[in-house]
């Protein structure tokens, strides 16, 4: 059988190793195994949320309200916009799909930093889009402009904190950037880790309200799977102007969260409290990984989201590093796919952390 | 900005009402309301679904295990397969849509019945495929094997039993069909209602095992949303050749159904009994649904599924009919857009049929 030719050289994102594979693979108990690979958030989900679902379980059967009428006018309402400026994907992959799709096609041109989200480069590649990337591996604009310059781009994206390295731009950064992009060019804004972002520094916050108004080229991206501790139940959103939203509802499959996704996202949003001591406890921790690095002299990447990166000189490995935690029941995301010498840590809580801390000295880096 | 030319004539699918529009248009209160509109398992699922639900609510902040190891295997071990010939999608659409996607471009055939499954089409147009129907409403056989023979067909799609009609091919004539066609043709078995189908008449029951070893180009879907009670959740699957399902996965998003949903589908496969029961009192109720079109000398297809599709002559309106039930509290399937002046009701439980029947009399079908 023949299949598409732009599947042929299509590679799979490899995800966070799960807690049910070290348990197949090494026999560790589960309650010894922490994942600080995915960037969960490791104090769970809103009590609410949890009471809630207990509560709507048995409507596992029914189909979820395909509108999503509740939870576009609650994200509409936080966020000053129309619920007809939103979009409700299977987490904000799903979105960013979605968006590639609509505006490109084969041949298209994508522009992004030298190491960012791997998901922008595998969706590009089921439409055949070409991606190009600047040289830095951070988000450096004046790179980004001279290629936009010389090339025909069709696309960006901004990743603002970036994942896998958590560094950030400023909004002024960006907003001065945006003015010298064509209204004919698509901007993704993927704020997933936004929330963590403002915390630390409000000169990174981007609200997607003036971003918008300012910019109708612009889409913006959240998430409940980070902050809002819903990684398992796949839900994000884009923000957009009204003619970009309805596009994008054209790729949307019906049906395309679940009922007890919508549910948990609709009182999540209500929960800020438990977001912001989440937000507050994970720069609490970081601290002590910073200090660690510090401490033992290695180099750390000043991150803005709930994880860190940690590079390693030419002395160390890190995909063997991380395949020593991960038998040991720590599993760390190593980023030698991405081409660095280095893992990336999800800021667990306290005890995840102690462990982490435990068994990385374990493997060879006592101070 | 331009988008994707393909995405001018796609129309969107139209999802059966869910209960909150109803409650929110009509201000029906939502005990008062019954949805007979998208084939959903009235019984529920399976209380060890929901017991074990309970137990797992807190588990939403974590991603699932996203090589769905355990839910491949067990689907494996039940029909005789191995997990490599296993593919999981957010419900059996998902799949659908990465066949198209895998196997059809712009300018790409592709042959279904008359009236079936309308994601079939929508998923076409994403990718610019033509779709050909039959003449035939239901699945002629002789009809598809004519087009076949002059045109280049891609792919077809057999949807057995059929959605929204109900009429269901036999094995045999299934097989024999298929001994007609190019193994460079994909094609599709979607089996998302063969629980129903093979519970009324053996002879509709394909087993997927014989299917895939006798024909290396099939496809076979089946789904968690309708006999297993998971509508809700968004599981399918599909199984094909280790080859096909390798391609398939190429298009698969990471993390495409959630932790919780992920869950559900393994406690639901294994309780059969439960299944069992809920299909045997639908075929019990659908008794009744029979019995008074026959009484009041209603149309009606004899269906193979959960749900029974009446048809209508010229002095009644399909869209008004389902509309007057609608502002009673009673959602059923208007098959007006399908170009058919009749609705597609679920069977429902006896209480929610009692109410059917109370309210389809009401506006206008007294004996």
């Amino acid at each position: 059988m023949t299949y598409n030719h732009l599947l042929k050289d299509i590679k799979i994102y490899e995800a966070g190793k799960p807690i049910e594979l070290v348990v197949r693979e090494y026999g560790i108990e589960p309650s010894n195994i922490i994942k600080l690979a995915s960037n969960e958030n490791p104090y769970g989900s809103s009590p609410k949320v949890i009471q809630e679902l207990k509560k709507s379980v048995t409507s596992v059967s029914l189909y979820p309200d395909d509108s999503m009428y509740e939870l576009k006018e609650a994200l509409a309402k936080k966020y000053n916009l129309k619920s007809t400026n939103v979009i409700i994907g299977a987490g904000s992959d799903q979105v960013i799909e979605f968006a590639i799709k609509s505006r490109c096609s084969e041949g298209s041109n994508i522009l992004i930093a030298g190491i960012t989200f791997a998901m922008y480069e595998i969706y590009a590649a089921q439409v055949g889009a070409n991606v190009i990337k600047t040289k830095d591996i951070f988000h450096n604009l004046t790179q980004f402009q001279e290629i936009y310059k010389n090339n025909n781009i069709d696309m960006i994206f901004l990743c603002i904190p970036n994942n896998p390295l958590g560094e950030a731009l400023d909004k002024n950064e960006v907003f001065e950037f945006l003015d010298t992009i064509d209204s004919s060019t698509m901007v993704v804004v993927d704020g997933a880790y936004q929330e963590y972002a403002k915390y630390k520094d409000n000169k990174k916050e981007i609200k997607p309200s003036e971003l918008l108004a300012k910019y109708s080229n612009t889409l913006y991206l959240g998430t409940f799977s980070k902050a809002y501790g819903l990684g398992g139940m796949r839900v994000g959103y884009g923000f957009g102007s009204k003619e970009m939203i309805d596009t994008l509802h054209k790729l949307r499959p019906p049906f395309n969260i679940t009922t007890l996704s919508l549910i948990s996202a609709i009182i999540a949003l209500s929960d800020e409290k438990f977001i912001q001591e989440s937000i507050e406890k994970n720069y609490k921790q970081m601290k002590r990984y910073e200090n660690y690095c510090n401490e033992v002299g290695l180099e750390f990447i000043s991150s803005y989201t709930n994880f860190i990166t940690i590079r390693f000189n030419n002395n160390y490995n890190s995909k063997k590093i991380a395949l020593d935690l991960l038998k040991k029941g720590v599993i760390v995301r190593d980023l030698s796919s991405y081409g660095l010498n280095a893992i990336r840590v999800t800021i667990g809580s306290k005890n995840q952390n102690d462990k982490f801390f435990n068994e990385f000295k374990r493997v060879g880096f006592n101070k």
